[in-house]
C-alpha cells in the first residue's frame, strides 16, 4: 500500500533528525562522562533504504501527482492466506481463557513449530527439532550469532552483500575502519558478480573463521547451484570455518531447480545447505517466514545449529547459542509461533502459502522479460523475488535516478550493497501484479 | 497451568544435554578451527531456572501425585482481557485482506504506540513519541542496550539482582572472570537489603558509565522511594553516568504510593525514572507489557531514550541506539504491537488491565500476610508481584528445599539473584487465587 508505505518511510527518515536536532541547536546540552561506543562510531553513516526514501520525498515534491511504484524495499505486500490469520486469530482469542492462556514459551520456541520445520523444511536432512531455534526473523538472528561468535572472529561476505552481516561484525567489534568505497578492514569481501556466476574463487579467498553466505542472494537474486554449495562447503571444512547459510529466500527456489538431478545434481539448486553432505558439521542456516508467508511485520524466523557443529576446543557451538538465545531473547511472539505452525503443518497451509509465493515469482518473470525486452543484462528472478540488471558502465545511483525520473518507479541501487553492486539496480518483485504491470508498461515505454 | 509450565520446564532442562550429548559420546565430533567466544567461555554455567527445573522434576519422581504449586518463574497465568485479545484478533484477520494487509513497520515501532505511551504511562513528563522504542520486552532491550554501550563502559547493578544486565555484559565484554560467589570482576555490586531500605549507600559506591537500577524489584519485591531516586539521579548526574532504569513492574505500584504528596512526596513511590527532576540528562527506562498485560508469551516492551541524554562527545545516546535497533532488530510483532494499542489507548483497555494487576496484587497479599503469620521477616509484595522473605542464618537453596519437601510449593532461592540473596527465598504472585490461597494454606500448616 504506497500510503502506508510512505508514512513508513517518511517516520524512519524523519527519525535521526527528530532526535537530534532541536536539543543540539537550542542550548549546550549536558553531557555524561560516558565514551561513545567506539564499534558504533565505526558503522557508516547513511543506510540505504532512508537514502532511497529521501530521493523519494524529493520526488514526490517534485512531481505531486505523480504515481509512485515501490520496487525498492523488499517488503511484502500479498494478503496472508486466511487459514493462517485464522490459526493466530483463534489462539489469541485462547489467551482470553483460563484453558487456552499461555505464558512464557520456552526461548527455542514451541516445540511443536520446531518439530514441524525439522520435519517439513529439512525432510531427509538429519534436522532434529531441538537444533531449531525459533527467532523473531532472520535480521535478529544475524545479530544474536554475531554476538555468539564475538570481536574475535574473521568474517567473510559476499559482495554485494545484505548489510546486516557486516553491519552487526561491526558493532561487535569484529572489524576496523571503513575505507573510502565503504569496505571495514578486517573482512573479507568475495566478489559475486556474472562473470563468476556469482560464485567466489575460492583459491583466491583467504580463510576466515565465519562465512556468511546468503542464497537464492540478496541483492543478485542467484541461487547457489549444488556444485557451487558443495565447493563451498569442502572449502569451509578444509579451513575449519563457520558457513552462516541465509535461506531466507528458499521458497522462491523453483521445484524444478530444486528436484532436477534428485537435489543432487550439479545444476540443481538446494533450497538448504544441508543438503550438501558435510554441511552439519560446518554449517548454521538461517531462515524466515516473512518473505515465504508474509510474515515480514508479523516477525518469525528460525536458525538451525547442528549439534555436531563444534568450536576448535570440541565445545557444540548449539550450547553456546542456546545461552545467547536464552539470555539477549526471550522467544517468538506466541502469536506468531501459531500461525508459523498453520503455515507448515498442513497441505492446505503449505498450498497456501506456495499460491503467494507463486504470485511473487510470476512478478519476477515479467520484470525479467521486461528488461531483456529492453536489451538489458538481467540476473535473477528465476529462483528469486529480486531482479538484478546491469547497466555498463553508469553508476548505480545515476540509474536509480534516471528510472525514478522517467518512470516514477523506485528500485534500489546496487551499489548500496558493497562496491560489487555497482553498476547494477535491484528490482524487487514484491508489490500487487497490477502494480508491476503498471510498472513493466512504464519500463518498456520509457527507458526503450 | 501446571501441566503446560511443567512440560516447558522440562523442555528447558532437556535441551542442552539433548543438543551435545549423542555426539560427544559416540564419535570423536569433527571439529572446527573457530576459537570460543572468551566472553561466553565466562558465563557461569548453570542458569537459575533450569536447575530449578531439575529440583523440580526430582520432586515429582520422590512424589508423583503431589500437586506442586509453582510460586517460582514470574510467568504470568491469568487470562489476557477479551478487550485486548480481540483487538488483536481483528488486527490478525485484517492481514488477510487487501486493506488491512501491513508487511514491515518502523523498526521502532507503529507511531500510534509510540505516541499512547509517551501520553499515557508518562503525562507530563515531557516524553516525545518519538522517543519511545518499542520492543519485543525488556529482556530484549537490556541486551541490545548492551551492544549499544559495547565493550568499555563500566556497570553497577545491584546485589540481588535480575541476572540480565550481567549477563549480557559478560556476553559483549565489559567483564573479567567470576568469582567463587559469582561476582564478575568489573563489576559494582550495590548491596540493597532490608539495613539499608533496599538502597546501595552511594557515597561507598564507585562511579561506573552505567548504572542498572530496577524498582519495584525483582527479586526484592521493594519499590524505591522518590528520595532514593533524587539521589540516584543527583549520583549519575554527578558521576556524568547513565542510569538504566527497569520498570517492568511499574504497574504494580499502589496508587496510594504512587500519588502520595502529588507524586513528589519523598516517600511516594515514582512509577517511571522521568518523575524525578533531571533524570532526562541521565536516565534510559525500559518497560513491558508482560507483567502488566500478560503478553509475557506474546512479547512487547519499550525503551525510553530522551534526546537530552548524550555521550562524552556531546553525540545523542537515542541516535545510536535508533542504529542498534534497525541493525539487530526489525520491529516487534505487529499482531503484539495492535494488542498494546488496547492495553493503553482506550479506559477499557486501562481498566482491563488495571483489573488483571489487582489479581496478582491480592495474591502478593496473601503471601505477605501468610509469611508474616509465621513470624517471618517479609519484604516486598504491596508495590510488586514479588515476595522476599528472610531466613536468617540459613542457605537459600537449603529453605527452597525444605518448602518444597514440606509444602510441595516451588519458590526461587534469593542467592540465585547473586551473594545479596543469600538467606532470602523470592515467593512469586503469579499464579491463579485458588492456588495462591492453597499455597498459603499449606504454608501455614506445615512451615509453623
Amino acid at each position: 500500500m504506497p500510503a502506508n508505505m510512505i508514512s513508513k518511510i517518511l517516520e524512519k527518515a524523519d527519525l535521526p533528525l527528530d532526535v537530534t536536532a532541536p536539543h543540539v541547536v537550542k542550548t549546550e546540552a549536558a553531557r555524561t562522562s560516558v565514551l561513545r561506543n567506539p564499534n558504533m562510531e565505526k558503522l557508516q553513516k547513511g543506510y540505504l533504504f532512508p537514502e532511497i526514501s529521501m530521493k523519494h520525498e524529493a520526488h514526490l515534491k517534485k512531481y505531486p501527482d505523480a504515481k509512485v511504484i515501490s520496487l525498492g524495499i523488499g517488503d511484502t505486500t500479498e494478503p496472508i492466506p486466511r487459514v493462517i490469520t485464522s490459526a493466530m486469530a483463534e489462539y489469541t482469542l485462547a489467551l482470553s481463557t483460563q484453558e487456552g492462556y499461555q505464558g512464557y514459551g520456552p526461548e527455542q520456541g514451541q516445540m511443536n513449530l520446531r518439530k514441524v520445520i525439522a520435519e517439513k523444511v529439512y525432510p531427509n536432512m538429519g534436522i532434529k527439532e531441538s537444533e531449531v531455534f525459533i527467532s523473531d526473523g532472520a535480521q535478529c538472528d544475524i545479530a544474536r550469532l554475531q554476538m555468539l561468535f564475538g570481536p574475535n572472529v574473521t568474517i567473510a561476505v559476499q559482495d554485494p552483500t545484505f548489510p546486516g552481516y557486516v553491519d552487526n561484525g561491526v558493532i561487535v567489534g569484529q572489524t576496523g575502519e571503513a575505507d573510502e568505497a565503504g569496505r571495514y578492514a578486517g573482512i573479507s569481501y568475495m566478489r559475486c558478480a556474472p562473470e563468476n556466476h556469482f560464485f567466489p574463487d575460492l583459491s583466491r579467498v583467504p580463510r576466515t573463521d565465519v562465512i556468511f553466505f546468503c542464497s537464492p542472494n540478496n541483492p543478485t537474486g542467484h541461487a547457489a547451484s549444488a556444485a557451487q554449495l558443495r565447493e563451498l562447503v569442502d572449502f569451509a571444512r578444509r579451513n575449519g570455518s563457520i558457513i552462516v547459510f541465509d535461506a531466507a529466500y528458499a521458497w522462491y527456489v523453483s521445484e524444478d531447480d530444486e528436484e532436477e538431478g534428485g537435489g543432487g545434481g550439479n545444476n540443481s539448486k538446494p533450497r538448504s545447505i544441508y543438503e550438501v553432505p558435510g554441511a552439519r558439521e560446518v554449517a548454521i542456516e538461517i531462515c524466515s517466514f516473512s518473505k515465504f508467508a508474509g510474515f515480514t511485520g508479523v516477525r518469525l524466523g528460525w536458525a538451525v545449529v547442528p549439534g555436531e557443529l563444534r568450536y576448535a576446543d570440541g565445545s557444540p557451538v548449539a550450547r553456546d547459542f542456546d545461552r545467547i538465545v536464552c539470555t539477549c531473547f526471550n522467544g517468538a511472539s506466541s502469536v506468531a509461533q501459531a500461525g508459523g505452525l498453520a503455515c507448515l503443518a498442513t497441505e492446505e497451509g503449505r498450498a497456501a502459502v506456495r499460491r503467494v509465493v507463486a504470485v511473487y515469482k510470476e512478478n519476477a518473470r515479467v520484470l525479467v522479460d521486461t528488461f531483456a525486452s529492453l536489451g538489458k543484462e538481467v540476473y535473477g528472478g528465476a529462483d528469486s523475488p529480486y531482479v538484478w540488471v546491469r547497466f555498463p558502465g553508469r553508476r548505480s545511483w545515476d540509474v536509480f535516478a534516471e528510472i525514478l525520473e522517467k518512470t516514477h518507479v523506485i528500485t534500489v541501487p546496487g551499489s548500496g550493497f558493497g562496491p560489487g553492486g555497482e553498476g547494477f539496480v535491484r528490482v524487487s518483485a514484491f508489490n500487487s501484479r497490477d502494480r508491476v504491470l503498471e510498472a513493466a508498461a512504464r519500463l518498456r515505454k520509457y527507458l526503450a
